[in-house]
């Protein structure tokens, strides 16, 4: 009975503090992350209800990712609980210019990549839910993983859920031909799009003078309601611009630029994500692309992949709030 | 027998470490903090003698706070130990852009703030004493601080001491009104204004072209001897800049503006609060402004309420010091 | 619909790392703890579901507490938030022979302890439930909360809910006399009494020859059906022994002693109480002391109020688990 | 050209800081660890040279190890690199009574298991050396790393080497009938066989009426021509005793028990293997016993797999060095 | 005006956290210490006032030294300041059984040890003194030291000050021979002696049949006033029993032994003598006695060569304060 | 028999973590540097072979910088022990505009500086080598340390080596003057001259209107094969440009200008330095320039004065990568 439903890997981060180097650190910071469980968090730390569907192992680590969900008041009933499986990690090291930062994945052979003896069943999981989100990082784990990608994507159609997928392409994880064969079936399923040009043009091929152009075509193409793109600017490492456009009944929404002093950009754009999740469905598109916006760029001057900021700190960005300090 | 007396609260100050959410932190940076009580630790770190008026509880967090001040030279004797009472806490977060830094209160019901049974022999306290120096905070925090501040003032007053008042203005514990009502009347008893232009148009309703006439105006109507006004430009959350202009005998002194990458911005006025007041007391207004200006510039590229900047690295300011590493 | 309900106050902990002491500390660890969340949360580890009735104020202090109770599971829909009020917090210092720990609260005018505007609806909070559980700090903090436990527990009887109640006599907060005055007619209303032997005499006068007898004598006085008496072997302040009795339907339960080397001995006797729970609701009083004894003493050894232990580990030390490392 | 050559699976070692359960901990110590490698660092520690064998993901955690070993004079020039695989990890959990302290292998698919494109040559690497030792472990972690198990002795054995080996029996990594069925037949390689009493009856299910009778029917049934029993005394979880025995030459050879307030005894038995070692390729069995203890002893009151105490160290042991403070 | 004046280094003590070793940890945690240095703050701590002679460097490190003594309460204004001099610095190892604690001294050519340009003017400095201390690790230190201590035990002599002398024999900085050379001079100056039996026998070889006649012998020799034996008891690295006996007029005081948990040995038996100057100021050399033991022995419960155990504290001790946490 | 030999001193570096003043912090991040032994690291880094020589005392600390070169590869099989000394400490603070970071040294004494008893047998250490690396800072320690830059740059030049000088001029060690007096006669021994413009000046007097006349007048004066001059550009204290040039056989080098967001610009010179010397001895002085801009740019945005930047790293910003995060 939550709003929105998201499926995919929940992992362990583990970060050095400060701009250590991995190689370098004698100790790390350890939270959890993952994109699809990012959303869900996100969606109800807005206010919205939500339900993340995975599979952990029956170890501290994976009781840890399901306590953090929980603490973020995500649904986790529908977790799948793996004897003797491991736990997805990954690890974060923050880079300062000319330094670019960097993911090390440590996913192989994961509880939730092989899904051992997990079933799912999608109609009652949707039952009552009004949006069900995934992306392109589940369908490229592997077989199993990408299965129940299609199965879910076909129940959400079926139960009248709106269908959210973000494309996310991980070129360690596939080719783009791959990436292309098995999600271009999936996309008929598909009522929002939320990508990047750089993604729709290696994944789908499809590439356009401006953003307006790139998230026409891929609506004209595959009869998504709606298209968002993300656009990042990379000034330095240190120092982006974020911003984000929609296309959707043949208009385009855009927004305000942020000036981003980032202090923790991975997890922007599942914020984003979240964000357009719950605007589009306490308004519309528009209002998706505004809270969307403000949401992933108040957490990227936030460190973790979840993101602690309130629906009043967002609405405060909407209204216009300075750098002044707050007392 | 302290240069310099100062009275107001004292408090416990917790940060999250980096740039934390105190939603989400695990570990808090215990430090101390207080408008007046930072002006008496900078004053006394430029080489004159200070000493802090207050009350604390007879508590761990009280003798914390009086160590503290203990640490920085300053004279602690005119404290008053309340069995019982309560320690005002307040809570950092840095922001960085768009989310700007905050602070969050915690000093309902406190020790300072109920003055319990605390009785100040002001005359005494003065014995000496060459300056006096609270705030708009303190006499904000109710009546038994606000009676104080009138007594001390008046006090100060009869013993020939310049006194220093910064307005500080905070909306979270009065409005405008009440602010401008129960002020207003202790004016005559100031000798030198410290404030922002945004403060004096909220409590005194006075603006002007820019911040020299609005400076000359507060002196026209109050009779101040001096003014003087800081300002801050807020180019980002963690980059400003920063000067400060007074206005004294008719003419208007200024100075560098300095280029802030910002560790912590706050006490950066009572940095130069207490620059100021030691300029002034070992020099005159120009020098104040300077040292002021100088002292709270490097305060606020360090991390705490108190200022660790020396002297000789004042001077060295002073004197074009650049931004190569020291060796 | 949760098994068990819980009333009280969740409080911001925060604690010197290692042994340092509060003066002395640069640095607190922050989490969560309070009677009564304490116990909600340990009953929800273990396996059944909880319910914990509160006021928090509505800043990031409030919410960290109510995300702490979520990550353990424990339903927090019934909690009450105030705008502008306080979060309690307390601070504890780990000691070590001949220095005993300490805690200092610091809880005064605290969101709970005020219970401002809050109302609670008792029949729909109890609609479902099994169970009840509050203690004598509630009693304690004063009319407003007060009042509230005796409407509760009137309540839970009416609503056929076994009522528990934990004497927990904190002599900062009222004085032998005015405890009993007010707690002597609220017994009436409690199935389960959990107590210390110091305790049943300080409030009750109430002592004997041993344990067992203390606990029958309590029983024959208020009528409870259960009396649990927890005893602890102060041997030093590190190092103590550990174990509880129970008195029911004329005969008493006891149990094996634990030996521990103690990492955090505050939450000990709410784990005991979570444990019992857990125990009498899952089986009877005597699977209530070995499960309660269990939780507690794995509880001590660890640190924080909340409790990680699982149910495994519990059950693991009921079959005999050594000290051997486990791999 | 080292005096002893290793071999075996080196990993990453993440434990929560002070006595954090690991589901609740917010940071990680990270550090280096694993049996054979363990037992190359503290031969090299004492003073001869050691080379350690093994494979790496070619990543900055594969480097980590590397650098590790190296730090520790350790020579790293036979270990083999792999692109794209990955890190074995384990996670150490530090308990006090009643709650033991327990491990958490994540070394599933680890580029060491599988070795995958890994040749060694193994009478090159043996050239020069005195002693060569390896472990249970690496003979359990699959059919890759047992054929090199085997490979390795029979080429020692071949090259006029020690031959040690560390029984390390792990019940997770496979039954006691495999475990024999595999390791019987290479028994008859192995000059010095490190065991428990315990671990000889779970593998070859030989007991005794004490740990003397052990060790020699261990020497009798396999030809060893040294058995060496540690003994650990678990008082408490972190009062622990510690000795070792030794058979050789039809006699059996004993030494002090050490009492240990423990810090950290994982390692604890690789350090015994390194100090044997040494003493014996120094001296005699005699020399390897009060070695070993000595060196273990002093490697359990510290932290880390890797042991930092110095041959003085050692000696002063030996010599009788009191719990003064040295200054 | 101080009632207590101490003359001798002061020193940055930098520890590894838990109990790292030196050559492993990658931090180290930073604080102030050093013999009389620490007198003087215990002595402030417990209520009489006192004053630091010594020498600093003019640097970062020579200030916080001072900060830290001011923190305390200890007036320094006849520091002295060195341009270019070096601070002294020692590191602290914390162990456990079997491995001791110890320290590595690194004070070699100190702003004190070299006393470059620093004059004192002891009549000045003793003026209005009630006692003055000093130890043999300051007439150790080389010349320069050794003819202030000459100096000053005469001034304080002709200024009727008790003269407090802690024996503190540091093998690494002279030899028996060397040190009853130079020190017995100087004893015909000295009121009060501090010492441990071992010190009493390296130094004057004195023994006896125990701590009685040794004391006895001591007091015979030299004609001291007092002299106070501090007695510890290596039960293990972490497990001490401390207590101390006082010869005066005769007669043998004693007091009762107390059981330590240790955190840190270091600077305990400062603590003894800042405990016992104060109860012999405040009444005599029993109340000495009694308060030394207990302010020492809370000390060593704690961390720091500074001791934060308050008056009450130590007063709670000698009415029987038990181990139970204290709320 | 490795490729590049250093001497100098290696240093323990302790520096407070993020933005903290020296007099300020409670903790100490422990690290090791040197300029030659980063040279050393670095080179040893990229994928040559290394020596560092020098002389440490034998102690934990001696150790650690001696495990820290073997971390990195660096041969210390040249390093001559020194009972009794003491090891060389700086300590770092790290700036933010206005406030520019600063180094506090604390050599004075050390093991390096006094060479006490340590002889250097040259040419064993220099068979096999291809290059040979000191700085004027080993050179301004003292008599001892000048007298084995001298008596090394003969024999390196004996022995065919490229001989390299980094000028690296410290005004706190010697006047500009006798830094003339003394090196100049090192000159003709000199291959390989790496400085900036303002030590040119300082200590040679060589100025000209540009970078490019300097070289090229430094390279006619001392008949240096390269002269290399680095360029860093104050934008502000942690906003730097960075590049280099070189002048070799009558022609100019140079190369892009690197943007960097410092994280410690400590050792970026030594990054050049190594990173020059790796590209000369693997092509040319084009390489050098490149390969030590590139090594240099990527280190100053990384901590520590040793660089974990990979090679692999390297040739990815030669090949232009961007500010994107990689996964």
């Amino acid at each position: 009975m939550s709003d929105v439903v998201t499926f995919g890997e929940g992992m362990i981060r583990l970060a050095p503090p400060s701009n250590r180097r991995l190689e370098q650190t004698t100790t790390l910071e350890m939270t959890v992350g993952g994109a699809e469980l990012n959303v869900a968090s996100g969606v109800s730390r807005l206010g919205l209800t939500s339900s993340w569907v995975s599979s952990l192992p029956a170890n501290p680590l994976g009781r840890r990712v399901r306590n953090r969900a929980r603490e973020f008041g995500v649904d986790t009933s529908h977790v799948v609980w793996d004897e003797g499986g491991r736990m997805g990690i990954f690890f974060v090291e923050y880079g300062s210019s000319p330094r670019a930062s960097s993911v090390l994945y440590d996913r192989a052979a994961s509880s939730f990549c092989e899904l051992r003896g997990a079933t799912f069943d999608w109609p009652a999981i949707f039952a009552g839910a009004r949006a069900y989100h995934t992306t392109g990082i589940t369908t490229a784990l592997g077989e199993p993983t990408a299965e129940q990608v299609a199965a879910s994507l076909a129940a959400a159609r079926g139960a009248g859920l709106v269908t959210s997928y973000d494309l996310n392409y991980r070129k360690k994880l596939w080719s783009p031909d791959k990436s292309r064969a098995i999600q271009e079936p999936l996309m008929a399923l598909v009522d929002v799009l939320i990508t990047t040009e750089e993604d729709a043009e290696v994944v789908f091929g499809i590439s356009g003078t401006d953003y307006r152009e790139v998230a026409r075509k891929l609506a004209d193409r595959f009869g998504f309601k709606v298209v968002t793109i993300t656009i990042r600017g990379d000034l330095s490492v240190l120092h982006n611009t974020w911003t984000a456009i929609a296309y959707a009944d043949g208009a385009i929404v855009d927004d305000r630029v942020y000036d981003l002093e980032l202090v923790d950009r991975v997890g922007g754009g599942d914020a984003y994500a979240a964000g357009f999740l719950y605007g589009l469905l306490t308004g519309d598109v528009s209002r998706g692309v505004r809270y969307g916006n403000a949401f992933s760029a108040l957490k990227q001057a936030s460190w973790d992949d979840f993101n602690f900021t309130t629906l009043a700190e967002v609405e405060a960005q909407l209204g216009g709030a300075g750098s002044r300090i707050v007392r």
